[in-house]
């Protein structure tokens, strides 16, 4: 084939193709661009001094021996800021971030004050040099205390406006719940009366981090007709809005490029250095950089600490009747996205399960740590820990199989949800029986013997998509057929360029090798939410989709005006009838935002809370020592429902990865903290998975499902492998040793203090 | 106001205000980007070897010395060229000049071979080191003389395909007439038997040089999956597509970005250095820039230099009934866009005058010099010299007043011009008598006394606009109402984004400082077929006002959809119902293609020639010596036709630029030869315009017109003021002292001639 028409003899040839990542090249000769490797001329480096307290008022900042310093060029603090910008207070679901402390500080680590020098050692050095006086207030730190803590974090709640459905808390003063969100279904508390079975547990998670390996990093360049923002952010858009609110400029006066990223996993979205390296170019006038340490990737977001509640009221046969979730969410001293989580994944609390009767309260609360935000699943990976380790244990004191409960209670094809959403296109059922298939639940299980016993688990979570969210993109096609994709989705490893080629191949029925992609650059791309929560495959792909199909029709169009069938002539010959020469392009314009219907006020109730769900579940096998409690994870089989996939291979990559990431948020990680101190704010002393930690079978599987209504049939995968992975493994010991544990991480030590606190009690049932 | 609607407010705004350049104030704080700041982490530097002879045969290339220099990366000839492609032949026209000699030399000055280092200095050395071995041909220089010349610089054609109208001469042979076009209209000979007089005179313009401040200059940088190409030029959508085909890769696989253009003025057209620079990257594996220096640019391109012959049947009254032209262009070594002249300015060579029976024969021809392109008025002002002098050394003959005979002669609106385009919205008859009146022409004139001596002239020219061409633009609007165009038209110190600023405003009715205006990019800004000949105000204007058309139609769209009105509610409001929050485009797309009707082969003639025509005309005051032929330009008065002016103040200054560059190439520019070599290539002997060069007295002014099918009635500006420089001050110097010269520059020594040539004949009438 030597030229391409619009006949689609091509059509179908992109879409499900395990085509090599467009950007493998680049990486693998290390070509690939990185906003860390960016250096502008006449560029400053600027380092953090940081708070050294919880929660203190700032009495006093010297920063004459910083200024003093040879090789400095200058030290800023809250006031240099407030000159540029009155009312520097950023972040998306509130504007209660200062961009330095302004007056007091509320997390250890919270930036005080900057220093711009030539030199990032010098810079570093200064930094040192800056003397703080505080005095000290209380301070709160777990999520539960916080609701009724003396220690107010904030004293008034400032929402952003950005999502309307904060708006009712402004001003509201002395508590440190930034949100409270509450879903009511049935009447729980008859249910419970009426039930066989009554069952409370109460679940922990740890704080631990998105640790992507580029550490945040931003480089602000303030040219004359524009602030041009270089940086590692998966929301280009927000960052342009945000830094064009706070200095009070047109949006076209801000750009935001990004090249790729080296990991975001959430980290990186809404604002984060970029406001205060903005501030500082501005400033100084010069281009300003400032790439944090990885210890400082400690002091800047976490993912949220929870605590969990969970009641069930249950049948003797095992039917779940009635259940209320109570769930607190550690934010820390400032909100980031944090209140968006506690709602839009709180109203899952209740699992995957079809439960007539429902309570969900989720709390969104403010303590003195580092602040939490969205980390891979929003949230999710902490609700499935709770309810699929509450519904073994419900299983287990009923002697029912952990199969059999499932089959009993999920939620079916078209059934309702809490919300009163009905289930469309929610593999649950498939990949829960497809799970059981792979893990051969139903045969007989080798459990081992002596002190090495085997046990297995099975876990299924399930994620609405955060919406109303909106996608644009654009889709060029030059005079020879080769065509451009405009997006503003950010391709930070999970291989999203790879993708809209691969829907904008399909849509145009021409060769995917024929597409290629832009890095986001708010100039060029047009306005995206944002990469996160899984969205971009189905929203994106929308846009790429709609776009592709509106520049088709735009050439179908083109071929009948010059009289010549698009279907049998080659793309070019079209282009330069009309044109005369080789000349010209065809634009497409495409935009997506789903349907969707807000919750009502309390009840949280609707009829269309999210625009697709994503469905993961994990089998985990687990070999335990009885000695010593250790323990090792002996396969892992993860099951997922992503539609149709887009490119085979790298959803496969996405299964894993994810599921990776996870397997560490459950065995090692976990900020551990003296007084608000990170104590172990290092690579060194935090334990993320090597290539050696990961077990020795891993099985990663897509199920055969369609979205119906997702581009081509596909919806995300980012997060899916993520869901099941925890419980499934504290399953899993549990039934190889028969000891449970209820909080995150699930260590060796924790297992051997059960297996103690057991003595005498069989291992096994 | 705090927001803006499409409540028009603003509308008429922006068209016709003379706000400052948005680029104004990244130039005057340096910040302003161009090519030759551009280093790259690897990039090598190229440096060219080249012919030191005419026309030769190269029987040897010795690069040894060279390679085996110390820190030289590379040495590369045509056959390393070729080995990456196997035809490195380009050229807009013709595919005829070779990325690097191939086999022979046509030129002095013509790349043989190309040295890298890392060390530009090294690379200079070593490039010195390079023997190459010619065995001399017979060389041809004189365009008239190339007509019959046995010295063939071409054995046989190679149209590009590009334009449709050269395809004839595909494969011609053993010719240097690159292209003949003719025009026939009436029957001329018999016209001339019938007329009073018939008169005929020769005239000729020398090579002059563009020589833009920045000299041409790229870098190419073979990324990954893609080659990125940073390039002065003119024409990024050219470079594109061009490069692309020579590597038989995908237009998308090459990007081209262009910053700002320190000068362009037509040398910055089509392909230059981008080919070889391209290659070197590709074959090298690393980024390459190949900066030339200024004497370098007089072996890169020229302005044609030409023989015009030109002859005329007049009534005893004045009214010329017939007109013959000759027109020899001087092509040089390449074709260059030389073809594309000979014709789209050819077929304008009987002027701006209403004359019944025209032939118009005009050659392009290739010569053993340095290729010819397009400068500043693509041919017109060579031809409004010749025709423009003709008039009046007819006038002088009759005992005409030159304005008078003009006042008979010129076309007036609605009259055909020789091709048989009916002219309209062409201002040549207010023009002209706007000059009269601005000259006070029908008053008396005192022409001084004694040994100094005083002479006026006036002289007006037209110029079609090349066609057919297409200009493509989007139009972005941003959530909170600001705006961004993007467009390939290259601001090289016209002033076309401030102009495109303008547009865009004009059309959405929003203040202008709420529009920004992107850097060319093939990647970013769509296509358009280059800037060039004036056609960006008129076409690029076009696409810009078309795409921010549709961009306020899909906001009125969407305002109704949401159930706003667009009138009275501010545009972030619209957004927001839309979308839930700040968010999303409305992207408006646009196209320009005007209408054309090409002209009947062998007769020339066609209904639609151009879209639109320019008028420019000059009065000119001098005062010569009579003892030594010395004399000065007192005063120059430039009238144009621009239509509508988008910013008077940006319109001032391209009037007086093309007038004060027209005046270097009256007074004083001319490069010269001695077998071919460039003898005088250094702007120590190459006098250029310096500001003491500049008439004590000049006014430059637009005539009150609308052009109707125009963007908010404007039209083009950049090349008007040239028109009628050079004819008008020889006039002056005739009407001062009776000496009439026919060769450009007009040369104090060439007055003296003429004076003792006239010795004993009164100097004035």
């Amino acid at each position: 084939m030597t030229t391409d028409t619009l006949g689609n003899s091509n059509a179908g040839a992109a879409m499900g193709r395990s085509i090599p990542r467009v950007e493998a090249r680049a990486k693998v000769t290390g070509r690939a661009e990185y906003v860390h490797n960016l250096r502008l001329p006449g560029m400053l480096y600027g380092r953090i001094h940081r708070s050294t307290v919880a929660h203190a008022r700032i009495t006093g900042v010297d920063v004459s021996a910083a200024q003093a310093m040879p090789g400095v060029y200058a030290v800023y603090t809250a006031a240099d800021i407030r000159k540029l910008i009155p009312e520097p207070y950023f972040g998306p679901a509130f504007h209660d971030q200062p961009i330095l402390a302004i007056d007091k500080v509320r997390y250890v680590g919270e930036p005080v004050a900057l220093v711009l020098a030539a030199d990032p050692h010098v810079a570093d050095a200064a930094a040192q040099q800056i003397v703080v006086e505080y005095e000290e207030l209380p301070a709160v730190f777990d999520e539960v205390e916080a609701m009724t803590s003396k220690a107010v974090v904030h004293e008034v709640l400032k929402p952003a406006g950005t999502f309307p459905d904060l708006k009712h808390l402004k001003d509201k003063r002395d508590t440190n719940v930034a949100l409270d969100f509450h879903l009511r279904r049935g009447d729980v508390q008859q249910a419970f009366a009426d039930a066989d079975h009554v069952f409370e547990h109460t679940f922990r998670t740890q704080q631990v981090l998105h640790l992507p390996l580029e550490p945040f990093v931003t480089v602000a360049d303030p040219a004359p007709n524009q602030l041009v923002i270089h940086t590692a952010s998966q929301s280009p858009s927000f960052v342009r809005i945000e830094i064009a609110r706070l200095l009070g400029w047109p949006e076209t006066r801000v750009r935001v490029k990004v090249p790729y990223l080296g990991g975001g996993f959430g980290a990186k979205l809404y604002i984060k250095l970029e406001a205060l390296t903005a501030a500082a170019a501005l400033i100084a006038g010069r281009p300003v950089k400032i790439a944090l340490t990885m210890e400082e990737q400690f002091y800047t977001l976490t993912k949220h600490a929870t605590t969990l509640r969970i009641k069930s009221g249950v049948t003797r046969d095992g039917k779940i009747t009635a259940r209320e979730c109570e769930v607190w969410w550690n934010g820390g001293a400032y909100a980031d996205i944090g209140p968006r989580i506690t709602q839009k994944s709180g109203f899952t609390a209740a699992g995957p399960y079809d439960i007539d009767h429902v309570t969900i309260d989720s709390y969104s609360l403010y303590t003195n740590l580092t602040p939490a935000g969205a980390l891979r699943g929003f949230g999710i990976p902490q609700l499935v820990w709770a309810y699929e380790s509450h519904t073994d244990m419900i299983a287990k004191a009923l002697k029912m199989d952990p199969l059999a409960i499932r089959r009993i209670n999920i939620l079916r094809e078209g059934r309702p949800q809490a919300t009163g959403t009905l289930m469309r296109d929610a593999g649950i059922e498939p990949v829960l029986e497809r799970l059981a298939e792979r893990m051969t639940w139903e045969k007989k299980y080798d459990r081992g013997s002596g002190t090495m016993r085997r046990g297995r688990g099975i876990a299924i979570g399930f994620k609405a998509s955060i919406s109303p969210t909106t996608s644009m993109a654009i889709v060029n096609i030059s005079a020879d057929g080769s065509c451009i994709v405009y997006c503003s989705t950010v391709d930070m490893g999970q291989g999203s360029d790879t993708a809209m080629a691969q829907f904008a191949a399909e849509a145009l029925g021409i060769p995917v090798e024929r597409v290629s992609v832009v890095h986001p650059d708010t100039d060029v791309t047009p306005y995206d939410m944002a990469t996160l929560g899984s969205r971009s495959t189905y929203h994106m792909g929308h846009a790429v989709k709609n776009a592709a199909e509106d520049a088709r029709d735009k050439l179908l169009a083109l071929a009948a005006e010059v009289g010549l069938s698009a279907e049998t002539t080659p793309i070019p010959d079209i282009f330069r009838k009309k044109y005369g020469m080789q000349a010209g392009n065809i634009i497409g314009i495409g935009s997506f935002i789903p349907p969707y219907t807000p919750p009502e006020p309390g009840t949280g109730l609707t009829t269309d809370a999210t625009p697709f769900w994503m469905i993961g579940a994990t089998g985990a096998e687990v070999e335990v020592d009885t000695e010593t409690g250790e323990f090792k994870v002996t396969r892992l089989v993860n099951l997922v429902d992503v539609g149709r996939p887009v490119n085979p291979a790298i959803v496969e990559t996405q299964i894993s990865g994810a599921t990776i990431m996870q397997l560490g948020f459950t065995l090692s990680e976990r900020m551990e903290f003296d007084a608000g101190q990170v104590t172990n704010a290092s690579l060194a002393d935090y334990k993320i998975p090597g290539i050696r930690d990961v077990p020795p079978v891993m099985e990663n599987e897509a199920v055969d499902m369609v979205q119906k209504t997702g581009p081509f049939g596909a919806k995300g995968v980012g997060e899916s492998g993520t869901f099941g992975v925890s419980p499934a493994i504290a399953s899993a010991i549990d039934d190889a040793v028969g000891v449970r544990l209820t909080s995150l991480p699930l260590t060796a030590e924790a297992v051997y203090r059960g297996l103690r606190a057991n003595a005498g009690k069989p291992l096994q049932d």
